[in-house]
């Protein structure tokens, strides 16, 4: 290597993952290339705000350049990977016009994860995931369109079958949804009808497993529930959804009629195994070595949720942005300790600073470990850490402001129906 | 008609004016519904601001339904017209499901325009114009991703093309989209890219007449000028597009190769007069009596985008905001005073408030009659006027906040590119 041409690190994905490396190699002498197929960085925690109409789009994401702007030793690639030659050490990505490959010395796939639906892939149609901007408000365009049905129909059936909701999954995503759903039709709509009322609509949440929030101790799990029905969503535990159609959804052997349902169940990981041809887990994630590098290319990571680790302390690495950060920030450190000739960092170890959910207006379950909280204080701690966590100041100022005023109001900023026409074909 | 049944006034769109009519009939003993295709109102003097990245469409919309929540005497019908019968007095509608009729006893249509292509529908593939919130982020994804591919491309004469973009139309909106576009590129986008210089970008805003803002004093036409020019947008008047294509635009003779092109250069009503099988002028708009009324059908009255009316004073009213305002509560005037049986309302007359265009940072041009004004001051007024007239509290909160971070930092608050994969094919 000359002494005029400096390293090349690739980073694909800008994620928690992936804007973490970079940021941390802000002042390396090595030249990054961060390649995304989206123009964004996605603050996804609270996706689902966007998929319930409180916040909009822009206020939960920053463009990559942007965000990235003053780091000179940085150039953004908008395109998609295709293929990922470990040999050559080329990346080739399509950006919609031309294939073009990209060089690299060090390779950091932070590509992420999408929902899985278990080999039921055709259900994705009816009962739709949350991981994009797209998809949130696809979502969103079913959750108002079932009201404007319920409201025009004049079937006593459709019009019940429009005011059930159905949310598989019981993890933070499906509760956090229930809840705002929840507080849609309670608050937000209830008084903006004539024919119908918003406040009887039901809400289904289906959990396969045993209790909500598995990775939640078992008494916020059951705090997380009482709050649940407090808003008068029904949960149910142990019921596995066998079938999901247009119509609605089978779950045991009961059927139950839904204008709307969404899929929380379970993501996949991205295709990085495969661009690599290397060892995947069950959910598609990469068996990593303790340094997140990937067993046989040492000069490729794997991180985030695309990623599968057991930490130097035995702890399974969980796919949650914090982790992501983490893993972002030490595989960035390994890069610069070997162009250094240093010594690596120590093996990777998780620290868990706390989970969170959201169940509603004044009601949140938090833990952190050495600290359980549940009610008013944990929804506030909630509120402030997501706001905290934000990627810029204009996004904290915006969802500040969109929370207060729903917190005042009891309405929705967003309640927009946009997208594919709201007359046009069946849901 | 029994004493228990009131009066039903169908109102056709929720737009300034329809929503207009709506309250100014609120405390009458009638019997309203409104029907709309979307499930909101929107503030489109703003909405090039969101085909340009500054503001979120959540900003200048709000839901028809939470509007006109308190209003006990209206009920809210998301559908879309395909047929009025005037002999039986009903509306036919179509709400995606089903075909329903609706009945009358008063109609008033405030169906207002889409862009026309003067016979070139086909370049409206080429061209997208700004009626609606899907234009306006479609627009969005064209412009931030011509950026992107000049970014991306290694040919010289293509980075040339898409760092090209023509505005086809001089009126307010030709004019606000072109300053609002200079900015971007020469501000919020200079220092996001690393191959290409944004501030390179050529604007060019094309009108077929003699001047810009043709509706403005010739001195307010010649200060526009002035101030595009300052922000590098290059002025062609008298200059005719004669064709247009995914390539660029025929202006005259030549050929100007574009990566984006935008057209703001006219309007076609909505298809109310075929609706009514009545007489229209060339823009499509029904021909309507001195009070708003359609002759020959004195309960059906047609106001704002879609009527073409010289007012009692001789002065043709302009589609613009204010007057379908204006005409919403004069048209609801006129139905009280008939249901209550008292004389009618004097003849319209159109108020001229101001028109108001701006030109980027600190310049716009405000014409009050008594008054002109160019410069900071009317740029000032031309935002507080805008916010005041927003829908709600909200809107104008976030409009506000977005306006300030925008002119405190140069950046654009929903620089997102969403939509059709930003990758997939071409534009």
């Amino acid at each position: 290597m000359s002494a005029h041409i400096l390293p090349k690190v690739v980073i694909i994905g800008a994620g928690f993952g992936g804007l973490s490396s970079a940021k941390t190699l802000a002042g390396a002498a090595v030249d990054i290339v961060l390649i995304d197929q989206r123009n964004h960085h996605l603050f996804q925690p609270l996706l689902y705000q966007v998929a319930t109409a409180s916040l909009s789009p822009a206020d939960i994401a920053a463009p990559i350049r942007s965000v990235l702007s003053e780091q000179k030793n940085l150039t953004v690639v908008l395109g998609k990977v295709t293929a990922i030659d470990c040999a050559a050490r080329t990346v080739a990505i399509d950006n919609g016009e031309h294939a073009i490959d990209i060089s690299y010395d060090y390779l950091i796939l932070a590509t992420g994860a999408r929902h899985a639906y278990f080999g039921h892939d055709d259900w994705e149609a009816f009962a739709p995931g949350l991981k994009t901007i797209e998809d949130a408000t696809a979502i969103r365009h079913r959750l108002l369109m079932a009201f404007e049905r319920a409201e025009m129909t004049t079937e006593a059936a459709e019009r019940d079958r429009m005011l059930t909701i159905v949310i598989i999954g019981g993890g933070p995503t499906g509760v956090e949804m229930a809840g705002s759903i929840a507080e849609l039709a309670r608050a937000a709509l209830a008084k903006d009808f004539r024919r119908i009322d918003p406040r009887k609509t039901k809400i289904l949440l289906v959990e396969a497993g045993p209790r909500l929030l598995a990775t939640f101790p078992e008494d916020l799990s059951a705090a997380a529930i009482a709050a649940l029905h407090r808003l008068g969503v029904e949960v149910r535990v142990n019921a596995r959804v066998n079938d999901c159609d247009a119509a609605g959804v089978t779950i045991g052997d009961q059927r139950v009629g839904a204008g709307t349902i969404i899929w929380a169940a379970g993501v996949q990981a991205s295709p990085a195994a495969q661009w690599l041809d290397v060892e995947a887990d069950r959910a598609g994630r990469v068996k990593v070595a303790p340094d997140y590098s990937v067993p046989g290319h040492d000069n490729v990571f794997v991180i985030g949720d695309t990623a599968a680790l057991t930490d130097a302390k035995g702890i399974v690495v969980p796919g949650v942005g914090p982790a992501a950060k983490q893993a972002g920030k030490y595989a960035a450190r390994v890069i610069i300790a070997r162009l250094q000739g240093q010594a690596a960092p120590g093996p990777f170890i998780y620290k868990n600073y706390g989970n969170l959910a959201t169940i509603g207006r004044r009601a949140a379950v938090v833990d952190f470990g050495w600290i359980k909280l549940r009610g008013p204080l944990a929804w506030w701690l909630w509120g402030i850490a997501h706001i905290f966590f934000l990627i810029d100041f204009r996004n904290r100022v915006a969802v500040a402001f969109n929370w207060l005023w729903s917190f005042l109001t009891y309405k929705r900023g967003a309640r927009l129906i946009t997208g594919t026409s709201p007359t046009g074909p069946k849901l």
